[in-house]
């Protein structure tokens, strides 16, 4: 089968197409014939170094949508066949991929598998930071940094079914619309409106109960202050500001939780647990009805211009490889 | 009666026994003749300011033990004449002091009143910030930095009950003793240990699952980096480091939780809560064994030598005031 394996760290030049075998299912695994993969942030952290995590494949990809083809030993029968989207360990960018069965999301009859390819990194990324570590229940507000980016417009329409209130920042008035359309109560573009000042008038000076920051340390200080009492401040990435600095008292007055987490780092029960968790409460509620952002689809041998385009930043919504 | 209330905000010297009126308890309220009175750091701060919180008494102190002499409307009837300690919304240092009902605890017939009026503000606090905050439970371990503080050494030995290990650091042998005859597993003087490394040892690599901070933002990286995964870092205080600067990637990478609170900013229903939870659970078992650190004891009218010795930060564990 094809799939991407960067030749050595670098820029997207690295990308090649190769044939290698497709793998055999073991206990609790499926093989999906992947229909689109979903290209992440981290996808290009691991091209820039070369090399996968321990114990993971050298194939990019961590969320793939498709048919499962084939099961390992201890799956049900009757997976065999279905249309499903996946959370993966590595393996997305190829014509087939592994994964745990647990960690599959049934795609409904109405969804097309380009949005569900979307789905899974975004949505497990998003639950796990914003419900289980923040906290977020009905009637809470929520501001997203980043809101439409592939978690945050995902992160929007679960906020927003769960009842929570939603306010997103973004860097373009489109992308503010984009947010507008998805459901979020306020979009804030960041480089003409002041996030905390607008984030107090919205919530009448209280503050809100959880910050889904996509950027770094460089709002720390700003996050902290946006609170309020017992807020949770949630960390995606260090990309934009390494250094997290505040002052100590703001964190001790409000009882702020400051934290943070990388999905691809959870261990396995964690990641099972929040599994079943999605598909006994959100996932079948809005499995056919939730609107992925896609900013485009490259057939998997144009990946190194989908790597271009991430590079960029350029893109509003997800980038997805089609095999 | 007699009261202590801060003339000015300043020193010692600002500390007068003044002659006021005793309070009628209202509803839900109960007045105690007070035994002795805890001192915290907090009243100090309180003295450097010469005012409290907006709606609280001017008079200082915020733990007592004693007996019920009245009480106010909607409050049982068998409370009155009771042993007990309080956590009081400041009024400790007076020979009278109102106190919520809801925030008294029972003093068993073989604890010292000496030691119950120790217990109030350290015990609520250890449990608020530890447990309900750090989620401390059997066989997590725990290090509090400050061991043989107030908070620290009953901390220690609540801690033990819950069936958690224990490291503490302080400054000297002599509060290394005093800590590890509490209970603690490994006591760390920090003048000359290396308490991340120490740590690290003890827990084979893995790190410890809660940290109760009384320094402030000088240990932050450190703290942060012996921490386990999911680990909690929690703040009493900024005083010794008003800046809390790590790198990001250290908290996202282990999940840290890094949070702090101030027990007299706990809203009421949540200070009714915790008084539950701990009549609940852990005081029934150590009311009658538990033995808080006191340092010394100063008569009333000797407050501003009490006040000097708290200055000096020569104490190990309570100063307490003899009405």
């Amino acid at each position: 089968m094809n799939a991407v394996i960067p030749t050595a760290g670098g820029g997207p030049e690295v990308l090649d197409l190769r044939q290698v075998n497709v793998s055999t299912p073991q206990a609790g695994e499926v093989l999906i014939r992947v229909a689109f993969a979903g290209i992440n942030r981290h996808d290009v952290g691991q091209r820039k170094r070369g090399h996968p995590p321990a114990g993971a494949t050298p194939i990019l990809g961590l969320e793939v949508a498709g048919e499962v083809v084939a099961i390992g030993p201890g799956v049900a029968q009757d997976l065999l066949g279905r249309r499903v989207c996946a959370l993966v360990n590595g393996g997305g960018y190829a014509d087939y991929c592994l994964a745990e069965a647990a960690l599959c999301l049934d795609v409904p009859a109405g969804m097309p598998l380009e949005h569900a390819a979307a789905v899974p990194e975004g949505l497990f990324t998003f639950w796990f930071n914003v419900v289980t570590l923040g906290g977020l229940t009905a009637g809470k507000w929520l501001l997203v940094h980043g809101g439409s980016s592939g978690v945050g417009s995902l992160g929007i329409q679960v906020a927003k079914w769960l009842g929570a209130r939603v306010i997103t920042t973004s860097g373009t008035e489109e992308k503010c619309r984009a947010c507008l359309a998805l459901g979020a109560d306020h979009a804030l573009n960041y480089r003409t409106a002041d996030f905390e000042a607008e984030a107090m008038k919205f919530t009448d000076g209280r503050g809100v109960d959880v910050i889904l920051d996509m950027v770094g340390g460089l709002y720390a200080q700003k996050n902290v202050d946006t609170l309020a009492m017992d807020g949770h401040l949630v960390h995606l990435t260090h990309a934009n500001g390494p250094e997290f600095k505040v002052a100590l008292s703001s964190i001790i007055r409000k009882r702020a939780v400051v934290t943070g987490s990388l999905m691809r780092g959870l261990e396995s029960d964690k990641k099972h647990a929040l599994a079943r968790e999605l598909r006994e409460s959100v996932w079948p509620d809005v499995a056919g009805r939730i609107k992925p952002l896609v900013h485009s689809v490259y057939p998997l041998a144009e990946v190194r211009a989908a790597h271009a385009l991430m590079d960029s930043g350029e893109q509003s919504g997800k980038v997805l490889l089609r095999p």
